[in-house]
């Protein structure tokens, strides 16, 4: 008899942040005459730059020419785009990464979510906690996981790596071993970040152990000290034990055109199997290629222009952060990240739980964040705001929360 | 140990597109001086319409402007874009299908791999043979099929339909019990097409057997004849049997701007499980929505001027498709296909195999077609030439074809 996917029906309740919206829907209703300001999700709201803009009418009117036209895209993406990539991401940066390691996609959410789908099933997965929950979603929706366990919302057969203030929300090198580890740095939800060589320590660690590390650096343009590594592959030996997941929704606001890419090195094996033949295939058979025109819009964000408009972004943003992270200290929250990224983690205060600090910004404040608990059970009595408001409404919000 | 995904491993040789992309390249790098044609893959060469192009341009100023910019676009696709579809593809047809059942996505070849992972592992599948590989392939990644065998090119547990010239190229119901039947129409590659009352037998089998019908209706605007549907919410009793997948790669020349959607109604369920729901949390868990400049694109697809400019560039598809059937048939070559599809199915001459047919086409007339075995083993000794080039290629082909 056919069945539904049976790993699907163990998630519980709904996406993280769908719920969020739908708290924030359910409170408008019922007070439509306030103002509700979004520090939540992590969505932009600075337009695509104008440098980025002209590429885009450019390649617009390329696509409504009889010679300016295209259709499929190649499959790994635009050599335009590759080439750009490895030599400005890496080369610039001393990582050896060739234009062929990149594979050039709709972002780093379905990279994220995707790249899974090349392991086998009985791998075991380790992820920081808290976490972006498409990491641990998406192996539950493998069958990855083992069994729920309501009472501390986790997993039985996920590793989880807990990131506490006494650790500077670094995570340590687990006790089990694991097979896969997700990283992310700059981290979301948390802001931390690692050293150099706190990272070299994991890549040590992945060979020794034949794990693989996937390493989310979806936030690095927002890095602003030194030690911190923008790419794994600035670590000796990353070549052989690590793929990189990037985006262009953050550095670029690119949330609503789409636009991401992953790094799989060739010499990547396990068990004898490269994983960029996987990979590809995997591509090759599943996807279609991201659209031209935002191919181009991507390698506008690498033009001149471009980098000089989108540093003045990422500073805006960066200013909110400042900002958030000032006042918050200031009104005595305690308060982390927002330095080399664009979120704030504080702690809840008295002790509250994540969604009753939730709701009490909602319903005191109009302020939406997202509940610590949400991201895992060591997200519990923390808070996550985000940088992404414009500056005026980062005021406001901030202004209120302290009057809450 | 960390293993690659074994299902992955099964795979035999590469893509069929991939294949036949590399032995052009091969031959062009081998004959520099040779002017090839291809009449292989289905990618469109017409430039995209001038209303599409409109709107592309307008969306793409909201973008670069405070009020105008949108960030992440809606879970299922904007509104916009899922009434006008909900309001001119189904209601307009009488058929019932509401906006919130419509998952707007990039494409329908992702939407087609994806789909089969909402359900369980054991599900039996039904294809048509010959028939496009991403079907078959998606569900070899997925574990579902068993052991290859490679003599006949076929595998353990999939349910083959031969799609035969006695039977004008439709399927027949199968003896053995299927789960999950993917049915095509107007069909990749055979060209052929069903009447309503044929694909009405099929719904009535599914919902007799408990089986859910995949139908990709991906070329419906190529339909030239009444009795055809256009899609599968014309027969009575789909809504609780079929998803439909569309495209608008192939009415909108969207190959290079990626766009398509899938309808999933809230009457179908599998073992009292409602799909709707799980292929939602799929999409908010591993994707994140279609470019909103893509999806003002996909409206105007249906504005008036749109629809108008949309009508001619499918009618110069269809005289090309014309020309070949017509110019061929004329040269003693056996031909079907090309009156409600873009393809024309041919049989190759002197009983050659499909591959042999391939590289003497490439080679006497620099000519790319696909080897009809390359879509499964009733394919052997058929040919599929599209209907996507210009004119004046398409011309020059069938005359070089013809001089073969």
């Amino acid at each position: 008899m056919l069945r539904a996917n049976q790993d699907y029906l163990k998630l519980p309740g709904s996406y993280l942040f769908s719920t969020v919206a739908r708290k924030q829907r359910e409170f408008q209703a019922a007070h439509p005459e306030k103002s509700v300001i979004r520090l939540s999700i992590g969505d932009v709201t600075q337009p695509i730059a104008p440098a980025i803009i002209d590429a885009l009418h450019r390649a617009v009117d390329e696509m409504g020419s009889a010679e300016g036209f295209h259709g499929y895209a190649p499959d790994l993406g635009y050599e335009f785009l590759r080439n750009t990539i490895a030599e400005q991401d890496y080369k610039a940066r001393g990582c050896e990464v060739s234009a062929d390691e990149v594979f050039v996609s709709d972002g780093a959410k379905g990279d994220c979510g995707n790249i899974q789908e090349i392991f086998e099933k009985d791998c075991r997965v380790a992820v920081c906690d808290p976490v972006y929950p498409v990491y641990v979603d998406t192996n539950v929706m493998a069958g990855r996981t083992g069994t729920y366990d309501e009472a501390t919302g986790t997993w039985s057969d996920v590793i989880y790596m807990p990131c506490l203030e006494e650790n500077d929300f670094a995570p340590r090198l687990p006790k089990e071993k694991p097979d896969l580890i997700y990283l992310c740095f700059p981290n979301n939800p948390t802001g931390a970040t690692i050293t150099k060589a706190q990272l070299q320590k994991w890549v040590d660690y992945a060979n020794e152990n034949g794990a693989v590390i996937i390493y989310d650096a979806a936030y690095e343009s927002y890095i602003s000290e030194a030690d911190v590594p923008h790419s794994i592959y600035e670590c000796a030996g990353a070549r052989t034990c690590a793929i990189e997941i990037r985006s262009f929704s953050k550095n670029a606001g690119f949330t609503g055109l789409r636009l991401g890419f992953t790094v799989v090195p060739k010499e990547l094996t396990v068990d004898g199997v490269a994983l960029h033949g996987l990979w590809a295939r995997r591509h090759g058979t599943k996807y279609n290629g991201a659209p031209y025109i935002v191919q181009r819009a991507g390698e506008a964000v690498y033009s001149p222009d471009g980098k000089e408009q989108l540093k003045k972004q990422v500073a805006y943003y960066m200013r909110n952060a400042e900002y958030i992270r000032t006042n918050l200290a200031e009104a005595g929250y305690t308060v982390s990240g927002g330095v080399n990224a664009p979120y704030i983690w504080l702690r809840t205060p008295d002790n509250m739980t994540s969604w009753d600090f939730f709701d009490r910004m909602l319903e005191q404040a109009g302020v939406v964040g997202t509940p610590g608990s949400g991201f895992g059970p060591s997200g519990e009595h923390y808070f996550r705001l985000t940088a992404f408001g414009t500056f005026e409404n980062t005021q406001e919000a901030i202004k209120r929360i302290k009057e809450m």
